[in-house]
């Protein structure tokens, strides 16, 4: 079967490999949609960083090379011994997290937090191939409502949804989300799925901003608005219940902190790259918080999958669908230039 | 009477002022002692900063110039009309927080966070002085087993209990405290008397290392010891429950969001006079958090004054009593350079 493989920095080839079987307790996917991620990039560009060059990962015993991947849906076309809840022909979506089930966050449920944590497309073979095979714990069935190649979107919508029940807001309460990339767009989706209408998404870029106002966001322009000032006077000073910041850089967290209100918290779900100047103070004078947030648990993928089923995500405008072998050029290329916002990649084209 | 007078940078003059009297709703205290704080320093240093120098401030109605002086104990010689709890002759403390009790901190009790916050001694004349006069709401008896004079230090262990209760730790948890100044030996003291015994002080200066060390407690130099691997190492990865920041450098930042467990918090108390470089990513990966707390409510107090009755405060080796006319030469001075850690001011020598 075709897959891109994964070789180094700035080497990923697109090659025939042989197709995975499915051991016991495993399931064989086909392979729909696998969504290219900013991780990817990284490891193409910067990396290896969380791929394993040659010492084996110690819970999928696998180093490079591997099949990128890890944002992914599929139909099940085989299941092994002891899976009796998936059955061939099911639609699935993946939750690509191995982890210990012996570490203290695995043991308080927290296995995004695991010590030993891993990826299927990372640490293990993954969805940028005409086959995959995955433990029976990664895989979510997809309701018939949702189309499969949608399902390839939970993954990053449950990195999203995971930040916004971070940031502990109810139905009445107001949010700013910096950052209109897939990520600020999934936290914009969480948001308006928990019932929130007085949102705003913080964005340079006019082409985002264009992109996600089509969805129905609105949007504010930090160029020409002093976002800070502006929200003081709507809310009367009591500023927002919840800031996230999907933008990762330093006028972001500045203008974050300013906008939250007392005892609300910033919620940073952004791969800062390096440390930033950060005014602490503005914690201490409101008894604010910074809050990190990293991927999710199962929680989060039922909860999106439940949205999803609703019809509440929509992909006009900012997703679009490449051939495998076009994953490089028309894929890596296209993302870190800013051209694409979010791409699926067909594995069967 | 004698009093220590704020009329701006670098001028406080100790003189004669009329006594106040007690107005409907007030008590007049004769005050025992008054402790100088970091505030009072950067008032005179770099001030004024809180210290209204024209305008009248909202609740008290009062600018510049203004009798010194938020933490203070003394004995009740008067109380105004419809004062019927308090007595001539009750010793009591002080919490020195005007708040307007309509905004939504106030009316959520958290009026430590009131959006028009005023102070007893900067923005109304204070306890730098033989007497002074407060609002009923400000008063705390103390209980008989509490010295007087100690009931100074009620105010600065309140700031550094209430940081310990957002902690959210328990008697079992591990903490680290940066800094052995007098915020880091009240948090040091409160996690104590919360049942904490594995608590760790990371201080880089000998002197202070010793003086809480004479306290009882364990300590650690930064300069000398990696403090997140030895961490990491005894806690097998784990980290600690929660981290203070009572020194506001960057190095103290970066340690403690090394050693803090996964969803636990850093708790910054220090007064950052400038953004610090901060390691957001630290945050991030282990959804660490940083929680900024400033001041105190009545819970606070009475926490403390509930401790101090019980004998748990020491003020052995750290703090030190002065004459009122020695507020500048013998207090900021000294204190600015570091050669005393804590000074209560006797307003009658
Ligand atoms: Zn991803
Ligand atoms: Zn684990
Ligand atoms: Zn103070
Ligand atoms: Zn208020």
């Amino acid at each position: 079967m075709r897959a891109a493989v994964y070789y180094g920095n700035h080497k990923v080839e697109i090659e025939d490999v042989s197709e995975p079987e499915a051991g016991p307790g495993q399931v064989k996917i086909r392979v729909s949609r696998n969504g290219i991620c900013g991780t990817d990039l990284h490891e193409f560009y910067d990396g290896p960083i969380f791929i394993p060059p040659s010492d084996p990962h110690p819970l999928t015993h696998k180093a490079m090379p591997v099949v990128l991947g890890h944002e992914f849906s599929g139909i099940v076309t085989a299941v092994g011994a002891g899976v009796d809840d998936v059955a061939e022909g099911d639609a699935v979506t993946i939750e690509p997290i191995y982890r210990c089930g012996e570490c203290r966050p695995c043991r308080s449920g927290q296995y995004n937090l695991c010590k030993s944590i891993g990826f299927h497309g990372l640490m293990a073979d993954g969805g940028m191939a005409e086959y995959t095979v995955v433990p029976r714990n990664q895989v979510h069935k997809l309701p018939d409502s949702i189309p499969v190649e949608m399902g390839a979107l939970v993954e990053p919508m449950s990195v999203a949804y995971h930040a916004a029940v971070l940031g502990e807001v109810g139905d009445q309460s107001r949010a700013l989300v910096y950052g209109a990339g897939p990520i600020g767009i999934g936290i914009w989706f969480a948001l308006r799925g928990m019932g929130l209408t007085e949102i705003d998404v913080v964005e340079p870029s006019e082409t985002r901003r264009r992109s996600i106002e089509a969805l129905g966001a609105r949007t504010l322009d930090p160029t020409s608005v002093d976002v800070p000032a502006l929200i003081a006077d709507r809310t009367d000073g009591d500023g927002v219940d919840a800031a996230f910041d999907a933008a990762g850089v330093a006028p972001a967290v500045e203008s974050a902190l300013e906008c939250v209100g007392e005892r609300r918290p910033l919620i940073s779900v952004a791969i800062y790259d390096k440390p930033l100047s950060t005014p602490l103070i503005n914690l201490v004078l409101r008894e604010r918080r910074i809050q990190g947030t990293i991927c999710y648990t199962a929680d989060d993928y039922r909860a999106v999958i439940d949205l999803m089923a609703k019809g509440h995500y929509n992909t006009t405008g900012w997703v679009d669908t490449i051939a495998l072998g076009d994953v490089v050029d028309g894929g890596f290329e296209e993302l870190r230039a800013g051209r694409k916002m979010k791409l699926l990649v067909d594995p069967t084209a």
